[in-house]
């Protein structure tokens, strides 16, 4: 049986920041991002959302399936027909997803939900989306205690529109 | 008389960090970024550093105009030929720049002396290279106190390798 692909899927300021402090959200993107973040929602078998995210989103994401982080379940639970509850410290999300036959895995953040599968192995690919803007401050992609260094290819150069791109990285093999 | 370009040069991570915690410099480049970072360095009138990048940067650096942000001095202290060491808390680098005749100027970092030009506003453009490699924490391109946004229009996408691009943004007059 082949492996899930976990996939994240960010946009960043020209500074790095995925959000302002204090403003999480995507409000900030652009047209274009927002209409390739929903094609890229529709390819996931699943998508991963830290709770905060998930609160902000939970409109279009309503009819999707999601495993939603959270330390607010004792291991996993099931809330409605698309979303489980799982909470990293109790539960192994790498086994529920192959245990539920998620091939396609769509991590869409916040920034602790990244750090968290980047930490655990479960980050194969990253699609970043660079808008033309500075923040000074903020969110960033990730923000791990430990230090670690992943090397990755460049697999493709988008163009969203004149301001914005999009890069698309997939992990090398250590 | 017109007035002086600052041109920020920096090369960062896919998750935006200019160097990882504790290992400042650009040993982690390309070398087609190193190359590039050379041709601009010569295209510079005078180039802005911070006293950590100068000392890092020393050899590269010595026979170029510099001016180097430090509190070690009053106000300004000329250092030999090229160098000029300036404290921004009582000096104005602005005032400076142009009294000097400075036409292109590029401001090489690190983290505090690229979020004291953006904050002054004095950063009229931005060469961002991003390599394909993710530290997880490290040293942010800018990290200030103050909120703001600000606009950038995307002037070029050039790949200086396969796995490398190069980003020149344009600050967007408000």
């Amino acid at each position: 049986m082949p492996k899930p692909t976990y996939v994240a899927v960010a946009a960043v300021s020209i500074d790095g920041y995925i959000a302002p402090i204090g403003h999480p959200g995507s409000s900030w993107t652009s047209a274009e991002d927002k209409q390739f973040l929903h094609e890229i929602l529709d390819s996931a078998d699943v998508i991963i959302v830290g709770h905060t995210t998930y609160e902000i989103a939970r409109g279009p994401l309503s009819k999707r399936n999601c495993i939603v982080l959270t330390s607010k379940v004792d291991s996993t639970e099931q809330k409605g027909k698309f979303c489980l509850y799982l909470n990293p410290e109790r539960a192994d999300l790498g086994e529920t997803v192959k245990h539920l036959g998620y091939k396609r895995v769509i991590i869409l953040g916040g920034a602790q939900t990244y750090t968290y599968c980047l930490e655990q192995g479960l980050l194969d690919e990253i699609y970043l989306t660079i808008e033309p803007i500075i923040f000074g401050s903020g969110l960033p992609l990730f923000e791990s205690g430990k230090k670690f260094v992943k090397h990755f290819g460049l697999s493709r150069v988008k163009t969203l529109n004149s301001d914005t791109i999009l890069l698309h990285y997939k992990k090398i093999p250590e």
